[in-house]
């Protein structure tokens, strides 16, 4: 399914809500990408979206585009609401497409390790949109802890989320709705890829968690998750690693995070999801030395690059789903199976991070 | 023991270290207080303290002070190792004598129990030396919260903590060392003071804990802990509250605190055990408005008023301990047993959280 070399890599959107929308256009703002189909629920929905975004063939259907064998794709982008990604993605595998679907991946491990099995069954690619990886700044993060710049890395802090209507889709069960898939795991990819490791298949050695579940609609509105790690740096240490994470959908977090080395720290500004600004922190015998990396996101102009002259990016620097497209268009080009960046076994602990945060969620008692 | 009106709240320190010197210091910026009495293991360190601070009486041993008829006190502060507070302040409990002591006031919930039997059975004063409730800028939050400013309150948040030296006291066992007992117990109070009630005795409804030990010396370095309260503003609602508790000895924090409501939330800013500084941050249909405080601490100079010429706080924002002080002063003087601000059934919650939290740290496992 890869496209040639120097050819366009041909993309398929599946869903025309505001996130499939601010993923078309952050697609016009990648050199290598064209968007060839578009599918909805509903054929007039695919086409006027097609409409709007110059997009050559609209299905009503995404089952229907899925099948389509005169359909040319190279890799295909799941938007849709949480509970239809694991019946909607694993169609597209078995038809031999290339998926990247946004997060969650599934609703629950067995959702998330029968899409990933369809996936190597088919030998298609498959990755979980965690966009948060492909950005310039996340990446410098990486290269800060990587490289040992502050030191042993003790800890990691998240304190993300926002304030959500009460009628938001994230606050609905029938919408696969809860803090914990909708805010809760961009924390967690952000412990299970700077704590985690392959040896240890992403997980954590220990996890707890307290939340509190919405009475009526039993979906989570916040939560806390605490897990240890063994030392990534020296795994036979018997010191530990841990992640505190804090999200909610009920309330204006910081929106930031916090790699706690013993050399120093890298502080992740708001929005620590897709984010454009770090400092690095090192600590000297007076006090500490800081040192700010600022990235620009990608540059658009209403009406320009096949962008609609009244459009607008419906969440905060959605044109950094650039730097994800991108990313996914080189993995398909080279003909891989998943991204290195994110691998499937981290997406299967990630679900398994969530599963067990959200069994554990009220249901820790106090002692004497 | 209470002074009679007018008088000068008659003080006398046990301890001479650090937070002694500090607290002896912040004595001399109280109106109402004077120190007539310090004991230390050794006569000679009493001496020397008596001498530095202007002190009538020095005492070789804690017991000789606790059980000097002589000596008329009207409250003693205890500023010991953790290990020592129990036996220390009881025998001065028994000996009649009002006592704060500083926090953690126990290293056990059953410490903790008997310190309070002995102070009610001896009808004397006891409080934990929990200085951040006296300081304006935390009854400013309380101020904020309880009149509904930010409407309802759905979770705080507190991220606390500095990277203590290997051989720092924090680190050792011997010496009552971990970081739940030196950081976290000020974030656990945070918690039971804005989302617990006298109903509930301060108790959260769950709590989940997470950490890493020092393997060779089997102390905390770092923990997270999760909890859920009912709702305070209404106990009958389903919905709860909760709290996210991120603290350490082994990398620098944020130092921050944040509670959440509804319609606002309060940044407490850097130092949030020692606040000077909260922003209440109120919502409006555009984005927000902010609101500043910000408060001075006591001021003072070397050399004046009793405090020596070479005097340095040696821990941060020590002038507030000022704040506890004065309070205390009052609260012998109007002849209470307890702390109306930070009651003793909330110590005994406080030590059943870290006592739970300590107990399930390392303790909870993945599911699969």
């Amino acid at each position: 399914m890869s496209a040639g070399d120097g050819s366009k890599v041909r993309w398929a959107v599946i869903g025309t809500g505001n996130i499939c929308s601010d993923f078309c256009a952050a697609l016009k703002l990648v050199d290598n990408a064209e968007t060839v189909a578009v599918a909805a629920r509903e054929l007039p929905k695919a086409q006027a979206f097609a409409k709007r975004f110059g997009i050559g063939k609209a299905y009503g259907s995404y089952d229907e585009l899925a099948r389509d064998r005169s359909l040319a794709v190279d890799v295909c982008y799941v938007g849709l609401i949480n509970t239809k990604h694991k019946d909607v993605v694993c169609e597209l595998l078995r038809n031999g497409r290339n998926v990247v679907c946004e997060k969650p991946l599934g609703m629950t491990v067995e959702e998330v390790k029968e899409m990933v099995k369809v996936a190597r069954d088919n030998k298609s690619f498959l990755t979980e949109g965690f966009w948060t990886r492909h950005f310039p700044a996340f990446k410098k993060i990486d290269e800060i802890v990587s490289e040992g710049t502050i030191g042993r890395v003790s800890a990691i802090h998240c304190d993300f989320g926002f304030l959500a209507a009460q009628d938001s889709r994230t606050r609905l069960k029938e919408l696969g709705g809860g803090a914990i898939y909708d805010i809760g795991c961009y924390t967690v990819q952000y412990a299970t890829h700077l704590l985690g490791t392959p040896a240890k298949s992403w997980r954590p050695l220990s996890i707890a968690a307290a939340g509190v579940m919405d009475p009526v609609e039993q979906v989570d509105l916040n939560g806390g998750i605490s897990m240890t790690f063994d030392d990534k740096s020296d795994p036979s240490a018997r010191l530990r690693t841990l992640a505190v994470l804090h999200f909610g959908t009920d309330g204006r977090r910081s929106q930031t995070a916090r790699i706690l080395g013993d050399k120093g720290h890298v502080e992740v500004h708001r929005i620590m999801h897709c984010p454009t600004h770090v400092t690095c922190v090192l600590y000297t015998d007076g006090g500490s030395v800081r040192d700010d990396h600022t990235f620009e996101l990608p540059a658009w102009r209403p009406g320009e690059g096949g962008i609609p002259e009244d459009f607008r990016f419906f969440f905060a620097n959605s044109e950094g789903l650039a730097y994800e497209a991108e990313r996914v268009g080189q993995c398909v080009k080279e003909g891989l199976l998943e991204m290195p960046e994110c691998p499937l076994d981290e997406s299967i602990a990630i679900a398994q991070i969530m599963q067990t945060a959200r069994e554990q969620m009220g249901g820790q008692q106090m002692g004497e």
